[in-house]
């Protein structure tokens, strides 16, 4: 795809990376209360863009205007979520081991530490979240609430979007007076310029959600550095689903709403898209999958993000479909126009899925594949094949659970969130949500992509020792003015 | 070097690495109180051996008694840190959301978090730390506190101690009734037997502390993997020291003695060794560096810890002096004899400094540069070429400090923790400390390997949603057995 934008080249690379590092350094006089002022009028930017921003993104994405409407205020709510943390400051980990002069065999020094931003964060929009995901998304914010700066990769399926959003935050930066270059903002569909971006000195930090290959490729060229640097992929995940017999036998005609409407909703094209059902064969079983099929039948097949993902969708589609032992069981019964993809459920044995690797490959969009075990050690084996995903996901009764604790204690051995009887699909922006998972649904599972601690990200401690008080940045000085929590000796206290 | 134990070899690693995993599920089911006896019943059973083992540590390493024997309390009261780590039990770092049912346009999920282990830890004994980081050190310890079982791979250099260490972590298994091969522990010199360490895919993450080749090349490794896995390697660091020009016209003959110390205490053979010095061309800067010469000509030769690191002492030494405008300015008047070290100041100029990558590596052993600036500038520019420190000092009176604010901001960047006023040597184990910096320091900085924070090298964070309370883990059920500190909604409180 090439936008109508100039592209970027590697040779303008060094000086945009250049003019962020300087920006970051500049960044680092403003206060937290003047950061929270700048990610509140980013915000308010955004929104007095209304409903053209809207508009221009459901044009190149195909998205529907609810959907991008609630994403929108999702974004600009991480935003003020993120001004909200810089004004509480508890954020910065501050931790105080004061001074014992009369200590043997030597004097304790004072030590006291906090967290600091890394440099220049590189950020790649994702195409599935144009908002979200993207120019002023959740790595954009997290980003510069740690106090870096942030090159931003516009996805080309919508660089008018990325364009607007970008003009949203240039006026942010004008009216709060920040540092110009804070944030930039470049075209390219090239590789090349993606692996500069990433191989430059300057860089800190690299951000990204899309496919495996492309957060893999990423991750490599950062180990290709002479000095490695974090890189955050959030990649694919297949989300499995385990239903387990009783709940099967209770509560089939919801679960089938509910799972119909998870895996079709915005067409599948959710990196927690639940993709890979797990279940034991039982008329119960069966007659959940009639129920499913119903509802996923009822499903108008829509318009995909952009043509490499509708042809990226159709090809994995067929390719699983004409694996041994797999059966569509939906229909094809409507007709398809350019770009609309068509929602499917396909079945498998367990045998032949745990033989067969390109049944665990994520098919992404509005597809969905049941795997059923001929009894629950098959059940644990094809579940266990699945290791490094975003969410696992158990259906059951609570005579289902005390019957399967030892899949609870496995669940979170594969993933980073565990759903109980709930749909992978939605996630929760909260301080307690952890968006991350083994590799190779990321490319660093100790990290988490939505919710506060996503600033974690981009920050490092030091501690400095001995240092006189009133050198200490604030968060570190004795009366703590801030009020901020800290760890002093070993106990929390503010 | 070749150890008198049978060397482990390549086929080996896939059956230790099995043991190893099939532990570590095992290990899940003992609760955090029965961890920490565990902790705590290694450290008993290190002080049962008593001098037996800091003879022996001593006989391998030529470390003198004193030094050996406050680094074996250093690495129990390690152990006993961590068991009083598990005991408080806030180290999980729980955090709960809770539900609400009402919120439009979706119910609020519940969703509760905290850290679980890895896995298997494979863990490098250090040459330069018998005790504190090898067998039962910093490494072990807090991925047992972590809930992670270890392999170490015993440093060559003192094999037998590290085998004495072991029989004590065995004793310790077989009292407290944990999983056999919850520790295992083997021999090899082999390179080979390091790259299948790093790369079995039970493996799920390395500790490590040593020269930057050695440290660097497991990175590499672990980036080979299909799925690569965190590397903490503690690499080289030369600690630059600022001496600021009011303190030097003050403090000179202190500063003379306390340098001399660090720089050539325990041969130099500490990776917090400063092993750069820079300073503004004064005549008090001449009076400070004839001061510290006469010091250092006072301190006798002494063994180094093993043939390779002498050997590699002098090459280097060798090397850096042969270089364009490096002075020797101490004496070479003593005799040296087998493994003997040379304790050696040199100096050169800012400029040669910055044009020439040799002069800043890493010479592990007592020698340390003093870099000549011309001015504030030069100094600066000196400083910077140097990131990527475990350690950055500065050296200034109040007068000092007021006149170089900028130097203050800067030396954050530079590394993981920055002395005012004081001697980089010397790691004081602690919650604040950060024994960690920017690569090449470390392979990643984001992580301390001293102090109880080191534990978040082993640990993920996985989160729950409405998942049943009896269900949960205990830390993260409502009634909070423990009264650990949580993340409730927002607020800290227990």
């Amino acid at each position: 795809m090439q936008s109508q934008f100039t592209e970027a080249n590697t040779h303008d690379i060094d000086q945009i990376m250049q003019l962020s590092f300087a920006a970051y350094e500049a960044y680092q006089s403003q206060t937290c209360q003047q950061k929270a002022v700048f990610l509140d009028e980013i915000a308010t930017q955004i929104d007095i863009l209304g409903d053209d921003l809207i508009n221009l993104a459901s044009s190149e994405t195909n998205l529907p205007y609810p959907r991008l409407k609630g994403e929108r205020d999702r974004t600009t709510s991480g935003l003020r979520m993120f001004a909200d943390m810089l004004r509480e400051g508890s954020w910065v980990d501050a931790s105080i081991d004061t001074t014992q002069p009369d200590r043997l065999p030597m004097a304790k020094p004072d030590i006291r530490k906090m967290l600091f931003p890394l440099g220049p964060i590189v950020v790649f929009g994702a195409s599935n979240f144009p908002f979200a995901y993207s120019t002023a998304g959740g790595d954009t914010a997290s980003a510069l609430a740690a106090g870096c700066s942030v090159v931003v990769k516009a996805h080309p399926a919508h660089a008018q979007t990325s364009e607007m959003v970008f003009g949203a935050i240039k006026t942010a930066i004008e009216i709060c007076e920040m540092p110009e270059h804070i944030f930039m903002h470049l075209h390219s569909s090239s590789f090349d310029v993606g692996k500069a971006l990433v191989q430059h000195p300057a860089t800190a930090a690299v951000g990204f959600t899309g496919s495996y290959i492309g957060g893999k490729a990423l991750f490599d060229y950062s180990a290709e550095r002479k000095h490695p640097i974090p890189v955050f992929s959030e990649m694919g995940s297949v989300n499995p689903v385990l239903f387990l017999p009783e709940t099967l036998k209770e509560n089939a005609a919801q679960l089938a709403t509910q799972f119909s409407a998870s895996i079709t909703g915005s067409m599948g094209q959710f990196c927690t898209n639940p993709g890979v059902m797990i279940g034991i064969d039982s008329a119960e079983l069966d007659h959940f999958l009639d129920l499913l099929c119903a509802e996923v039948n009822q499903v108008l097949p829509a318009k995909m993000l952009h043509q490499g993902i509708y042809n990226s969708f159709n090809t994995h589609r067929e390719k699983a479909l004409n694996q041994s032992d797999v059966v569509l069981i939906t229909d094809e019964n409507h007709p398809t126009q350019n770009l609309e993809a068509m929602p499917s459920i396909a079945t498998v044995s367990g045998i032949e899925f745990l033989e067969n690797p390109v049944l665990h490959e994520e098919i992404f969009g509005p597809y969905s594949l049941m795997v059923i075990c001929q009894n629950k050690t098959e059940l644990i084996a094809v579940w266990k094949a699945l290791t490094g995903q975003l969410t696992t996901t158990l259906i059951g009764t609570d005579v289902d659970f005390e019957n399967h604790l030892d899949l609870i204690l496995l669940a979170k051995t594969i993933a980073g969130r565990v759903i109980f009887n709930g749909v992978p699909t939605g996630v929760e922006v909260c301080a307690s949500m952890v968006h991350g998972g083994p590799m190779p649904a990321t490319t660093d599972g100790r990290f988490t992509a939505v919710g506060i601690n996503s600033v974690k990200r981009w920050v490092r401690p030091v501690c400095f020792q001995n240092c006189p008080q009133h050198l200490l940045p604030l968060a570190l000085q004795d009366d703590n003015v801030d009020g901020i929590w800290r760890m002093v000796n070993g106990k929390m206290e503010r």
